[in-house]
């Protein structure tokens, strides 16, 4: 049978030639970007945007050169150090081309024997990531998931098969299960508890104090409420870090409190875990080495692409607990656990070669780089945190523990509701404006400025001008009201 | 501050020069691949193959190339003609350039102003797809996911928050719900009620007659019976195709009683929706038109690296139902729907630009490649059907009606159980020769062989071969025995 569109889309010297040209274009795109002296954005409005992509789909034109260029510029330039948005990695470039060959050999990693290699790096990976954080490499075990929202929901699920007092895999919910976490933890764990058909009583939020630290004190009241409400508590979950501060929780209370009660102890460490490989900063997770379980993203602190987590269980056994599964045309034998079979234990049944992308970067800098790059944006909040400080008309939220900075456009006497609608408008112009990217977040009742530097090539000079810029637009739509 | 690893990590002439050498590599991979003339895998031990990259670890060679070599050289050769394995695509070379693309700029979809273009080619694809499986364009809506295990899932949860007599997402499950589906459904629609907390009685399976296809007749009956026990059944779900031996489900009778008991009706066309692009067999799907959701793999049959799903929903409305979540630092206005905003109907936070993949091969090649390659694949199915057909030691399973095909060794008269052990066996001995790749699954009590013909270069020519070797092979065990 004649195949023209098969025999084209698979010749291998288009390849060659494609992929030489974009390695060109995506070449000039980091030079340029890493310079700082282009926008950020090109602020396009939605329904602009679709137009263009309408037309662009219509029009059949089939120069992929072309389109990879309107792609590259038409996207939010990451790279530029005027990207202070939100925590989602950086890639480094040699990790973007570990994933370019896992797009094109495109093995799963469900069963050993179709993505041998990169099971088994997903195994190293996991086990470096489990004596980092002070587990036996011996007894933990673990394994890479599409992401931490996944990751925090299969850490859920085995809680609720290990501590459940029912057999609810088979049985279903017949109680009001419970994990306690903070009232600052991703909007993930509450989704994930309701998926699980636990409803909003299936979160006991913690209030947080004037540091967004959980307030330590109010778990044991809030335990023996719930119980007498009739609620099961399974666990408690501790977040390093809080989404919206940046805050780290103080793990050991929490570990304290698990270990009083019998209940599980687990930690969403997503964004603030590599800061296990900092000695400057790794203090912040003293207390993670009692985790049960633990959920950490290669995709925000660590330079990887996204999707890319690990979750690791203390203990190898509950590694296998989460789902239990038969897929006749995946295992002969369904019973036997094989550490190297990992469909038996994630969520997907197609799942990527995740770990080549950062085994990739780890194989050639070692953790040396994470150390560096936490030290170097954790500081760089510290400096920033400190240049707020010396500003009259701006404020800072609160002192920042990772890289992530919350604070807000202040002149004079001004009513917080009108302080939120200002800054908010501040940040739309600035979207708009496209030199810079910051993105907001909500403390309390009101509207802050929030940046993640992600970027490693950020540094005082692009916050300074992102401070006068802030104070410009500030100024100018305080005289146009 | 200094930084040395992250400066050269991120130092753009090193990104040309190892990208260029990447380039050449993968070149070298595809011309070798295509030509059928390697071995599919090399077959290593788990342990063995640990040890090998443990000590690659150790070692610290830096030489990237080196490293890339070996990944290469020990994955499965996915785009050899004569892997037949599982139903992953073999991804067209432009997908995964497009894939390199998205792995450097990383800007995620789940809030427009991070991913503006590759938001907006979601729509373009989602949009084209309502359309080709008959849905009105103007009034259906959806959007792109981590693969049809969080798709399906996502379809679940608009169904149980949208069905059930109840507010489940903020009251939790106070009755056992449950879904009607095959007995031949995936895994992954029974492991999605069981972590919804609805043990296994959320699945309400439906036997399958001798061309595993669900038996109509028992619906009525399993439907009385599950109220009887108090069950609310919430809808019926059809597989197209199912998964052990890629059959499609009859749609048009689900769609009747789905119709007349109000019952939700989605379909799960992972790997078999793809057919709604090919005139000769589309009529596969005839009433996926009447489907309130349906979700379909890009990552399966069209050729586009993994992960890469589509979730469609007939009424637009319904695509916001199955979460709900506040995310102070994503959306302003929590309560307005924006199509725009992906994250208000997705499960992920950080959510790849996965559109880009896909969208690419649409606009190079139109929906006319995805045409050709199934009629292609699926009309190689059916010669192979002939082949073995004319085989008198070799037994088809069943007539195929996709690319999926199972069949056995059969030498003489043996025990069935003897078979099974025989057929396992001989996929064991081929695993370990490497030459082809091919699975198993089980068809009631019995193991047998099973192919899925995703390599769109695969002809009569390997699969003669492979059957000589699979008799070879047979009769060497038999006679060793």
């Amino acid at each position: 049978m004649n195949k023209p569109l098969i025999s084209k889309a698979f010749n291998p010297d288009n390849f060659r030639h494609q992929g030489h040209l974009l390695v060109e274009l995506l070449g000039d795109y980091l030079e340029s970007a890493l310079q700082s002296s282009k926008p950020v954005n090109r602020w396009r409005d939605p329904e602009d945007q679709l137009t263009f992509w309408q037309n662009d789909y219509k029009e059949g034109d089939r120069e992929l050169g072309r389109f990879f260029k309107n792609l590259i510029d038409s996207s939010l330039h990451m790279h530029n150090p005027k990207n202070m948005g939100h925590q989602v990695a950086i890639p480094a470039p040699e990790a973007a081309l570990a994933g370019l060959l896992t797009e094109l050999l495109n093995n799963g990693t469900v069963v050993y024997e179709i993505g041998a290699p990169a099971v088994v790096l997903e195994r190293v990976v996991c086990k470096q990531l489990a004596q980092e954080m002070g587990f036996d490499p011996g007894k933990a075990d673990g394994f890479m998931t599409s992401g931490a929202s996944l990751a925090n929901l299969t850490a859920l699920m085995a809680i609720r098969n290990i501590k459940a007092g029912e057999d609810v895999w088979n049985k279903g919910n017949n109680k009001q299960y419970a994990l306690m976490v903070s009232e600052e933890a991703h909007y993930c764990i509450d989704k994930s508890l309701r998926i699980m058909g636990l409803g909003e009583a299936g979160t006991i939020r913690i209030p947080v104090d004037e540091h967004y630290k959980v307030r330590v004190e109010m778990l044991e009241s809030a335990y023996r409420a719930a119980r007498d409400r009739g609620v099961e508590v399974l666990g408690i979950i501790g977040c390093s870090c809080s989404t919206s501060t940046g805050t780290y929780e103080e793990l050991e209370p929490l570990a304290d409190f698990a270990q009083a009660h019998n209940l599980w102890f687990h930690v969403d460490a997503a964004h603030g875990g590599p800061a296990i490989f900092s000695k400057k900063h790794r203090h912040r997770l003293k207390g993670i080495e009692r985790a049960d379980s633990v959920v950490m993203d290669f995709h925000k602190m660590m330079m990887t692409p996204a999707l890319s987590t690990a979750i690791i269980f203390r203990e190898a056994k509950h590694s296998y607990r989460s789902f239990s599964q038969k897929a006749q045309y995946l295992w002969e034998e369904q019973e036997k656990k094989s550490w190297f079979n990992l469909g038996q234990r994630s969520f997907e049944c197609t799942k990527l070669m995740m770990s080549v992308k950062i085994y990739t970067l780890l194989r050639q800098y070692g953790t040396a780089l994470f150390e560096e790059y936490i030290d170097y944006t954790y500081d760089l909040a510290q400096s920033f945190a400190g240049m707020l400080k010396q500003e009259s008309d701006l404020e800072l939220a609160l002192q920042p523990e990772t890289n992530v900075v919350c604070f807000r456009y202040k002149p004079g006497k001004l009513s917080s509701a009108s302080l939120s609608k200002l800054n908010s408008l501040i940040r739309k112009k600035l979207i708009e404006d496209g030199e810079f990217y910051i993105v907001q977040t909500q403390l309390k009742e009101d509207i802050w400025l929030r940046v993640t530097l992600m970027n490693p090539f950020t540094t005082t000079v692009e916050l300074r001008a992102l401070l006068e810029k802030i104070k410009q637009l500030g100024r100018q739509l305080v005289s146009e009201q």
